[in-house]
Formats: structure tokens, C-alpha cells, sequence
């Protein structure tokens, strides 16, 4: 035991080292924040965790989260004494060139989950340990370290709400509660009867100890490891900046490293508080290379069988639920995970067919994204869903998810204004312009049954980022032939002529609006194309130029969304050094409760909107003439 | 005493047939939900709170907020039964032309804020409180009723622990557990032991009551008022439909309305469970007019002497502190609400000069964003500031309070890649596709510190919606007068002459690449016109038209922030329709750690990439005619 406690000193003396000379060497990072984690990480990495460095990804290994994402230092000189990151590299830190951001990413290989974000870290191994739980990997443990700043996101305790009702005993979070957060104490500082009340409350084994002591530290673990139905919280009580005597403790230190010349004094400092640890001598560990990252596997789907065809009328959202339950027969770690709204998003067709891999989540967007990350972190493919409004909610963690490009499924129901009277607190309209704004990210708005069913399944196989599906509250009619097929970044040209004088560019709920003003144009003798853009990000903007252009030029989009960053805005844009005219109807007033029909019709996206929009712009008589730009002339 | 009791068993029933009627009459609506808080809402309404109905501002009277908006009918029942909503007013509750919607908002003059999406309440009611506490009105009192299945929400524990933090003793939470939420039961169910744990752990007062008791309900109501130090929670123990007994307590019934066949019936049971009150007859309430709500008045601002002048470099982030500071002298309600990164917002400034109006709202965003409204709600202006990547953390806040109309004002430091070293978690990349997308939003991001002084002042005294400023971490050189003036919806174009071969619009930090351009283009003869778009919504389309049809019509718009949604699509969508080349410069590529400097590079967005652009366009030699769109040919 003491040769452990000894080695385990060492370590934590080493970790201390590294990382202050990282930050010192990058001039900056959160060299403070990383010294009060440092024992907990050293017992954690050199003697707790169970892992094997040439397998990352092996699902019977144990799991660590840095939620304190700023921390990071600290996990980075573990690996360093590890051997998997050379000194050379661990200078890297916070560079260009380097894998070892300024807060972590899964660029690092031994990185599951971006952080950095704080308060979502709890989250993320809820997740973990309980998709560990539901694929039979209950061996696995999955720690979680958290600062006590973090502890006043309502995340968290969404977190700790679920792993109690979940009874996730492999779930151990360690608190390091150095007293400071960035610009002010703590709300709790050091009352660790206030941490033991509410982790308590919350249904946690909560354990308290000295952060900063070995033995109490294996110790806590020990007992961890002995809990049954609970998840166990260890808080620890540390100092910020626990090494270096001169500023321990104290405020005005959060996020900044040392200068070059301080160093040595620094070090000094390390010296002289661990001598028992810096007077050991041991060999550098060998330099091991790091395993490749595997490349995320997209599964390939088996055809499908459709449940339904045409002449039916079924709502996209329980479109979504039936082939959720269809793919699912075929993709064994397909999961539902939804935001206790399973009997509006349809996920309870697959509750009901796969209690096992239903996982209700209650109200609580947040824990439900980052559940999602960790499932996903483990190789499952997760659907959350709710209603496209609410992933506001928890739109930090989606855009976390997308920083650590994990292909995370969404499913928002009830659609703009088109939900009716409910009114605009149940609304999605934001959600396409929320959606669009992430890298690598897919935004698709099907308006029937197959093209929804068609659609599911090119999510699963999506696996470059965060794909979203958009869903409407009402039926609509079955309007495509189910061979038919939805390649995400295509657009289907639902109608079209020799003699179009415009094309009408719809998606959702809005291609039924656009059909209605096809039938309507007709009347008067003037031919529309139609085309349904299912696909909103990627954008099909090659097939509608190319339409457009054949139809005199004219664009008319029609969106159930506001009008900033959504369908519009994308075809505008994208189009927007063509030679065309185009309108955009989207929703620009504030809506509020009435029918689905007199909300359309108030937002002026309805099938009179759309007839007005293409009656006006093609008598307009727009005669321009591109100015000729030719570099001889703009240089003259 | 029998009296007050027997009188509100008389509301109760009342509350109910009149909730009742209206959601039948609707054929839509949540019913089961209102029949449950009926008994809390009689007690409040027509005993406990103190109000003026004619004055439904006064900043004395108390305040109530309906967190678990969809049971609102139950509310407007409150006030058919106080006589300022007509019988024939209550039956068209979710209509499209009346105030009473599908879930509170601000249109119904008697409702303070926007609620639908879940879990926001408390935190409003905790501004309320605090706000009231902050201006010496500490006599009101705030109440706030929550559903059970809310309580799963974060930002419930955010609310939670600031209350108490700040010792609110006159907010008064009560929480209606019912027991069932949408889709399946609540995690606590009737485990009143685990309510009161939470609470009390999270430092709260708590009584637990039977909801349908008139008496409990008025002894709790009083204990409550004698709680010092400690805000209050009064956790009820109801029954979801409590009424209509062949529905009570069952699932399957939230948000259904009843048949119109079926009401009858429906009467007929509320009759026999409540045959005492029902037996009682009392006169209709006369139908009093409701007071018209009054314009929210912009302050008229005074002119400031600025305390910078040009030569100077100062981050725009501390213009933004320095300008809150002198503001704050002439605004006598101006608070600042911090995110616990003060030093790096520099609302510290504030705070120095004004710590009586600033609130360290730790880190818990969602939490700050709706105590904001609850400010503004009591006729405060109050500055919400953190990094801009964590407003995603609150977003779906923001968005209720634009639903809300609420004056929100918002400022997001960080701004971008330029940011440098700590990454992307810590870069607000779609913080402006967010705000954009809002109903009468405003997002404002200025280069240098003369702008952002003079945009904080319009910040100020724009009322009729959000307004987002978009701060920057890195100093940048003054480059304004201090007598210039930026109105919201401008721009400045601080580069033009006579042979101009393209206008470059940039915002914030690429203010400074594209001046940079500038001269280099300049060294190859090559003049460009430059366009500060300090403005992005409203957007200058005018000027930026103006000066690129002079400027032979190539536009190149350079943003730090994805291209989504951002100032490219802006500026892109607006002019569409022009006869203009646009090419936009924009983040693309999911940015990492590493100087502002390769980021700004790597993402193509730098002085270097606007020159390439430059050369680029001009030299494409585009010399397509627009086609001449004639009626008559249109439709031959």
C-alpha cells in the first residue's frame, strides 16, 4: 500500500510538473484549475481506471469526462506519464498544429466527447453508463470530474436527477471543489454540508474527502466501487492552484499561466511542497504510439418494407415513429431517447416495440442531448427527439456535440405556426436556422410519410455530424410512390412544365400550400414547377438554378419558419449570383393561438400567399441588365 | 373564517366551470392540467395576493407567474370570475383574434411574460423578487405555480439556488403535483419526502400541502409569509382532471379537451363532487374594462462624454463595461446581470461603480436570461452579458422572452475564432444566426470602442425587442470620432473614392482585415470601397447597394462567425435581387486551437483572403445579361 500511495505522490508531483510547464510554454491555460485536479487525476489514471491504451474504444474499458473541459492540462500530462504524449508534444499544447486543445477534443485520441462548455460533463456519463447498463457492458465504470462552479448549471442536476432514477451505480462524479470559479468564489465555497444535502437529495452516495490526500482519495473510490442502485458522488475538497504556495488559494489566478521567467521559481515551489515526491527518481516512460482513431462506421440498411402508400394521410412525426421501429428490427444499438413527449414525437411506437432501448428522459433538453453524446461516445446511434422547439433548450449541447463531431440524430416536432392553437411557445421556428449554423451539420424537412420513412434511414447512415429531422404536428397526404428515393442534399421536382413562369420552392408543411397555388395558377392559365426541398442542408441548389432558369427566372420560397438563417435565406443566398428573381414567404410576425389555416394565411405562407407572390414578381416586368464586369474595365 | 373558506370553495368550482366551458368550447387546450391547481389559484387570486386590477404595473402590488403555462386556462377563469374578462371574452380562448392563447403571453393585460416552455418561471419570479428587493419595493410579494413534471428541468435548480442564495423570502414557489406528466408519470410521483429533501437541501422553506384543501392552502400561504431569510416552496399534493371524478388521476388525458357532447356530463360531475360551493348563488361578477397596457418608454439618454479617444486600442468588450458604467450614471434602473465571467465581459466595471444594480448570476445562463425578463417585467433595464457562444446555453429563454416582447438586452463577449487559443467551445460562432432569426430582434457588433459606446446607448433606448451586442476579445485601435453616431440599422462606410472595383462589408474584427486589404490591394492600384456593418439586423441594404452598384458591383462580405445565418446570408439574401457579385468569406471549417492570427488565416478570413477575393472576383470577367422578364412573355 505505501509503495502505491508513494508512486501515486510521484505521479500527481509529475502531472503537476508537466502541466506547468506546458502552460508556461503555450503562455496560457488554466494552469490553477489543472493543479486542484491533480491528485484525483493521478489516482484515477495510475491506479482506478481500468483501460487499455492501445484500444481507446474498447467498451468494457472504463470511461473519464473532463467536464471541466479548462482543466485539461492536467489529463494531458497524464497521458504524457502514460508515455502516449512525448515532452516534445505536450509543449504542442493550445498550438495550431497540435491535437491538444486549449479544452478538449476528440482530435486527442484518447478524448471521447468535447468539453469546455461547463456542466455538461454529468451528462455525457449518464449517457455512458447507461448504454453500458442496456448492451449488457455493466462491467465498465465511468467517472466524471466536474468543477464546483460548473455545480450551478441546471444541467447538472438534470443529470443527477437521471442517473438516480436510472440507479447507475457505475456512474462515480468527482467534484473538485477548489472554492474559486472565475471571477468570484463559489456560490457554496467550502460548505460541504450544502454539497452532502443536495447530492443526497438528489439520490447520490455522496462522499466527502481531502482532494488532496492519496489515501483518502483510493479510499473514496474503494467505497464507490461497493455502492449498489445509487450513483456516487465524490466531492472532493481541493485548492485552486495546489502546489504553488504563493498564489494557493487565491482569486485573480483563474485561466492565466505563468511567464517563462517565473518558472523555475514555480517549479521551485512544486519542489519544495512535494519533496518526498520530486526526490524520487524514476526512468521517463517509453514513448508508446497512439492507436489511429477509428473511422465512425456508417451501418447499411437492408430495404425496408414501407407500411404505408398512397392515398393514406399520416403525419411526419408518427412517420418518423414507424420507421424508428423499422430500422430498428435491423440496427441492433438504434436507441430512442426522448424528452417525456414520446406520445407527440411518436417515439413511443418505439418504446413500444424496444422498451430496452427507449430511454425516457423526462423534461430535461439538456441531459437529453449529452445523454445522447454518450451513448454515442460508445458507438450507439441515439435519436433524441422532442419538440423541435425545445432544442433551443439544450442548443449548447448540440453545439458541442458538433465541436466533437459526433453524428448526433434529432428529431423536432411540431413544425411552425402550422401547429396552430397552441401558439408560438410550442412553435419551431428557429430550429432550421439553429440547425444550419453547425459544421457538417444536415437539416431535412420531408412533407410526407416515405420521404420521412426514406429519411430516418439516411440519418443512421449519416455519421459526419448532426443531421436533423424536421416534423409536422398534422397528417398530410402520402404523395410519393415508396421506391421513390431521398438522398440527403436532393430535391424532388414535384411539378413542372414547358411553360412554368416560376418555380416554387417549398418544404414540410408548405409543398401542400404550394400544390394548392399549382392547382390554383392553373385556373388563370399560368404553370408553376414545384419542387419539394426536403433537403435544406445540404442544398440542392444546382437542381433549382437549373429550374429556375428554365421558368423564366422566377423563385418563389415558401417556409413555415422565421425568415433569418431558414429555407429562404438558404436558397437566396446560395442563388444569390444567378440570374433570377427571387421571393421569399416566410413567417416575419410574431404568431400566437388560432387555426393552422388562419396562421398560414397571417404569416402570408399559405397557397393565396404563394399564388399573390408568383402573380406579382412575373408582372413585375423586371427588365435589368446585368452590367458587363469585365476585368479590363473595373481596372481601368 | 368559514366564510373565506366556503367563498373560496365557491371560486374553486367556479375557476373550474369556467375552465371547463372554454376548453370544450375550443376543442382543444389542457384541461386535466388547470382542473388541478383550480384550489391554488382561487386562494391566490381572491385571497392571498394583494393586486389592483386598474393597475396591473404597479410596481407594489404583487406578482404571479404561471410557469406551467398550459393549464392557463384556469388563470383566465381567475379573471372571468374577477370580472374583467366577459363570459362571451372567456369562450374564445385560442382564437386567433383573441388575447386569451393557447398559453400565456403578454397580449392578455394581465399577464406579465411569456411561458409555454417549461421550467422558466422561477427564475423570472426570482428577477421579480430581487429586482423588488433592489429598489426598495420589498413589500410585493412573488408567486410562482410550476407543474411537478417542470421540476425535471435545470434551470428549476438554477432558479433554486440563486433564490436562495440571495435569501428571497418573498418569492413563494408552488409546485402542482399532479403526479402524471404528458407522456408517463413524473420521476418523483407522490414521493413528497424526495420534494422536500430537494428543497430544503437547495436551502428553501418548504411546506407540503393537499392542493385540493382550501384550508392548508390559506395555512400554508400564512406560514409562508413568516419565513425570514428563505424563499419558500408550498409543494402540493393534487390530482391531474381533480373534478370530473371519472377522469381524475388517470393518464391519457393531458391536453384533451372534452367533446362538446360530453360537457354536460362533465358539469353534472364537477356539480356532484363540489355540491356545497356549487349550491351557492352568487351574482355574476360585473364586467369591469380592462386598463390598457401601457408603451413601454424608451429612456431619452443625455450625451455622454466618452472617456477614449482615437489612437487608443481598447477591446470592445471593455468599451462595452466602460459604457455601461456612464450610462448606468443617468439610468437610474440600469442593473447588469453577469454570468460569473465579469473580468472577461468586464461587467466588473459595473459592478465597481454600481454594486447595488449588478447581479452575479453565476454559471447558470438559463437562469440569468429569465431573471433578466423578470426585470424587465417590473420596468427594468437590465444588461444580461457572458461569453456570446453560452447564449446557446439559453436560447430557448431568449426565445420565450421575444415571444414575451421583453426589451431583453443581451451582450456576448468572445466573439469568433479570433478568440485564438481556447477553441471552439469558448468561440460564439452562431450567436448572430441565432439572435437573427428572432421577431424584432436587433444584433449589433461593432469594431472599435467609440461604436460599441454609442451602441450600448441605442441598446438602451430600443424597447421593442431584443437587442444582442457582439463583443470582441482583443483590443482594436479607435478608429471613430467620438461625435460620430451609430444608429441601429446603419453602417459606416469608412473606405470609398472614385474607382472603387468592389465594396468589402465586414463587422467587428474583420473591420480591421478588410482595412488591411485595403492598403495591400492599394499596392496594386487596386481601390476598394469598405463598409463597417455594425448593424447586422437591421441590415444597411441601402448603403451597402448604393456603394456596390458604384463600385461595379462586386460585394465581398467577411464574417468571424459560420456563414449560416450569419452578416454573408444577411447581406447575400438582402441583395438578391441586385445586379451584384457577391462572394462571402466566412467560417467554414470547424476551427481549433491556435493564434488569432491561423485562425483567422485558416478559416479565410483574414486581410489575405479578402485580397484573393478581391482579385479573384474582379478578374472572373462575369458578363451574363440578366434576361429581360416581360409579363407578356411570361406568360405567352
Amino acid at each position: 500500500m505505501s509503495t502505491l500511495i508513494s508512486d501515486l505522490e510521484y505521479r500527481a508531483y509529475r502531472l503537476r510538473l508537466h502541466a506547468l510547464k506546458a502552460t508556461t510554454k503555450a503562455g496560457s491555460g488554466h494552469i490553477t484549475s489543472a493543479l486542484s485536479a491533480a491528485d484525483i487525476i493521478a489516482v484515477l489514471f495510475f491506479h482506478v481506471m481500468k483501460f487499455d491504451l492501445t484500444k481507446p474504444d474498447d467498451p468494457s474499458s472504463d470511461r473519464f469526462i473532463l467536464s471541466k473541459g479548462h482543466a485539461v492540462p492536467i489529463v494531458y500530462a497524464a497521458y504524457r506519464e502514460l508515455g502516449v504524449v512525448s515532452e516534445e508534444e505536450l509543449y504542442t499544447y493550445r498550438q495550431f498544429d497540435s491535437v491538444l486543445e486549449g479544452h478538449p477534443t476528440p482530435r486527442f485520441e484518447y478524448i471521447d466527447v468535447a468539453t469546455g462548455s461547463l456542466g455538461m460533463g454529468l451528462s455525457i456519463g449518464a449517457g455512458m453508463a447507461l448504454e453500458a447498463v442496456r448492451t449488457d457492458y455493466d462491467e465498465p465504470y465511468t467517472y466524471v470530474l466536474m468543477g464546483d462552479s460548473e455545480v450551478a448549471e441546471g444541467s447538472i442536476w438534470e443529470a443527477a436527477q437521471i442517473a438516480s432514477y436510472y440507479k447507475l451505480n457505475r456512474l462515480i462524479g468527482i467534484i473538485d471543489v477548489n472554492r474559486l470559479g472565475q471571477s468570484t468564489p463559489t456560490m457554496a465555497q467550502y460548505d460541504f454540508k450544502d454539497y452532502e444535502a443536495k447530492w443526497s437529495a438528489f439520490g447520490w452516495h455522496v462522499i466527502t474527502v481531502n482532494g488532496h490526500s492519496i489515501v483518502e482519495l483510493l479510499d473514496a473510490f474503494s467505497k464507490a466501487h461497493h455502492v449498489k442502485h445509487k450513483p456516487v458522488m465524490i466531492v472532493a475538497k481541493t485548492v485552486k492552484g495546489y502546489g504553488i504556495a504563493s498564489i494557493e488559494g487565491q482569486e485573480g489566478y483563474h485561466g492565466k499561466a505563468f511567464k517563462t521567467e517565473e518558472l523555475d521559481n514555480r517549479i521551485a515551489e512544486l519542489r519544495q511542497r512535494f519533496s518526498k515526491a520530486a526526490s524520487i527518481k524514476k526512468e521517463e516512460p517509453p514513448t508508446q504510439k497512439r492507436p489511429q482513431k477509428k473511422e465512425r462506421k456508417a451501418p447499411t440498411l437492408k430495404p425496408v418494407q414501407l407500411p404505408f402508400g398512397s392515398g393514406e394521410s399520416i403525419a411526419t412525426r408518427k412517420a418518423f415513429g414507424i420507421a424508428l421501429v423499422e430500422y430498428g428490427k435491423q440496427v441492433e444499438n438504434l436507441f430512442s431517447l426522448d424528452g417525456e413527449v414520446k406520445n407527440s414525437t411518436f417515439a413511443e411506437l418505439f418504446e413500444a416495440a424496444f422498451p430496452e432501448r427507449f430511454v425516457q428522459c423526462f423534461i430535461a433538453e439538456q441531459n437529453m442531448i449529452s445523454m445522447g453524446v454518450g451513448f454515442v461516445a460508445r458507438g450507439a446511434i441515439p435519436f433524441c427527439s422532442t419538440f423541435g422547439a425545445f432544442f433551443a433548450r439544450a442548443f449548447d449541447q448540440v453545439r458541442m456535440a458538433a465541436i466533437g463531431r459526433a453524428p448526433l440524430r434529432l428529431v423536432g416536432s411540431h413544425a411552425g405556426v402550422s401547429i396552430g392553437e397552441d401558439g408560438p411557445s410550442q412553435m419551431a421556428l428557429e430550429d432550421i436556422a439553429l440547425m444550419r449554423t453547425l459544421p457538417s451539420s444536415v437539416v431535412l424537412y420531408p412533407c410526407d410519410a416515405v420521404s420521412t420513412f426514406k429519411l430516418v434511414g439516411a440519418m443512421i447512415e449519416y455519421v459526419d455530424g448532426i443531421s436533423y429531422l424536421r416534423t409536422t404536428r398534422g397528417a398530410t397526404p402520402v404523395i410519393y410512390d415508396a421506391r421513390e428515393e431521398f438522398p440527403i442534399g436532393g430535391c424532388k421536382v414535384i411539378r413542372q412544365s414547358t411553360h412554368d413562369v416560376a418555380v416554387v420552392v417549398a418544404a414540410g408543411i408548405t409543398v401542400y400550400e404550394a400544390l394548392k397555388a399549382h392547382e390554383e395558377l392553373q385556373k388563370d392559365d399560368i404553370s408553376i414547377a414545384v419542387i419539394d426541398c426536403y433537403s435544406i442542408k445540404p442544398l440542392d441548389s444546382k437542381t433549382i438554378r437549373a429550374l429556375a432558369t428554365k421558368s423564366k427566372g422566377y423563385v418563389v420560397t415558401v417556409e413555415d419558419h422565421y425568415i433569418a438563417g431558414g429555407l429562404g435565406e438558404a436558397v437566396g443566398f446560395s442563388l444569390r449570383n444567378d440570374d433570377l428573381h427571387i421571393s421569399s414567404l416566410a413567417v416575419d410576425k410574431l404568431p400566437r393561438s388560432g387555426t393552422s389555416a388562419e396562421l398560414l394565411a397571417f404569416e402570408g405562407i399559405d397557397a393565396d400567399a404563394i399564388v399573390a407572390a408568383v402573380k406579382r414578381d412575373i408582372s413585375s416586368n423586371i427588365t435589368r441588365i446585368r452590367r458587363k464586369k469585365i476585368m479590363s474595365t473595373a481596372l481601368e
